[in-house]
């Protein structure tokens, strides 16, 4: 599954015109990892977040997330979408299974459902992926930080992350057995 | 979220030129159910799947399966592809939760995944939803047929289902504990 | 599943010294149901909670709650714990999965983890339960309240809750996508 | 959680006449463990089972199962059986959440369900555990052997396998989408 191919001369990649246009058809489907530190026995202690300078140059923060391309599989879109993120040497650990924990819905107007995205009807596949190597996000994320789960459902947190995902990131946190008490 | 509307007059609905455009660009989001009958406890009896008459004029077997339309959120689609294959009167029950039980990879080349749709790339979340009412088919699919979990997993059954989704269906008789030993 | 029987004579009750010395040897197993109520497309809308006198004079919250007796099946433990603290007419759907949402592991020492239980180690497999019919609990039980998911997961509310089972609440509401956000 | 204490002096191990006493009262909890190699995108290519000679001298495959002790946590019971089976350099990666992938429930009389156990009511949970190290079974398991999935789940192996689990190497299988087509 991971090498997939298909003959397909569509390289996944569209022009923005392209992109624009299909956002008005259908739903786009994304994957989205929270990248975790786990200790020797799997329990998660730590949430990875990347800290973002948005376009109006606020802080704010975000998972990593991507569109699954025309083509590519499902454990391809984490992989590639992880390593852009996080850099070559987070060395992710996928989970065995490819059900995600959740799935996420994104509708263009605020306040439909907890979760918008200003830009399109999107569906987005969730999964918790503990990470092992170093961490180096690429240069638009200005920085990668672990925080407690405490720390990481503090309402100041959930108030940062972009469209709503404070509500993901306790739901993935639940479902690992680490929502604070 | 059952009632959720957006302000987008699109309705969803594409031209058939519009689609086959919008296939070649990015992957499409479907639901796929597989109705059960269940006992007091909860426990699958039955299976139920669709016989249809196939463009070739054989028989083939298929679940209920449609595409997420744009603005429409998943619990909406799969009441609708429900109504549409199993008619108004199935009463089905949708789960708690709207994490798929799996999810299925379709590529249009056969062999590269076990599933394959020769239209398009295609994810489908897949869930399993007890039915208690009577379910009266529309006019192209011919019947509906309930079957045991062992006549389901047979393989006779499985070379009937389209696009190797006699996979899906062991997959989810695993998942609700009725796979036949 | 649901009918079985094994040749074991013994009925599964324990005299209180034979289960306390039980308790003292092994974690104890048992199921944990939270009752819901959904609307028409499966989303959960009110989370039922039994109000009880305890000893010491005070109101606490409980789930469903009970041990899983010697030859009796999960499905056989869940229906006759949510019949004993519903009533007859409750008619609780259980999940088509037997597999929980999510474990509690209680110990006895407080603090250890979130749950505690002063009486034993016990392990519990929690599912959310729709419920369509009327809940009459039985006489301890003093009262079944119906909370919307804003209302369960008030701090007041997790505070009645004995043993810490506001954290199972959360859980169980992230589970189903009803997690305030 | 993974260094959890209770006050409790009970170590937790049982002489044989109380746990053949505490077998008579209660189900007995279980943790079980299948062994899986994966790739570099987490999907599973090889299934591990202990081949061990039983006491009448035929071949049989187990996977790794045993007791949760009193006072031990989930994830310890997990490690300290796969450490039991695979030797201390395994270096087995518990997944980030301890929800089971199925339960299994076992219960005296062969036949009454398709997993039985002759001693007692067990009750497992079953998860399904990337190892990366070496693995060097104990003594009494003479061989770690690797298969394929189309091999774990061939009718004879499954055959092999003690107490029926040949059937949940096949729903385990089916959680991480690798049951064969």
């Amino acid at each position: 599954m991971s090498s997939l191919r298909t003959p397909d001369p569509n390289p996944g990649w569209l022009s923005e015109f392209a992109l624009d246009e299909t956002r008005s058809r259908v739903p786009i489907l994304y994957v989205e990892a929270i990248p975790v530190r786990v200790d020797g026995h799997g329990q998660v202690e730590h949430v990875g977040m990347l800290l973002r300078g948005s376009a109006t140059g606020t802080m704010t923060r975000s998972l990593v997330s991507g569109r699954v391309l025309h083509g590519e599989s499902l454990r391809d879109a984490l992989m590639r979408n992880l390593e852009k993120d996080l850099g070559p040497t987070a060395f992710p650990q996928l989970p065995a299974s490819i059900t995600p924990c959740t799935v996420g819905e994104y509708f263009p107007l605020p306040g439909v459902t907890p979760l918008h995205d200003p830009r399109q009807h999107a569906v987005s596949l969730v999964y918790v992926v503990p990470v092992t190597g170093d961490c180096a996000p690429r240069q638009d994320a200005l920085e990668l930080t672990w925080l407690t789960p405490e720390e990481a459902v503090h309402p100041r947190v959930s108030e940062e992350l972009e469209g709503g995902r404070g509500l993901l990131v306790r739901q993935a946190l639940a479902h690992v057995g680490a929502l604070p008490a």
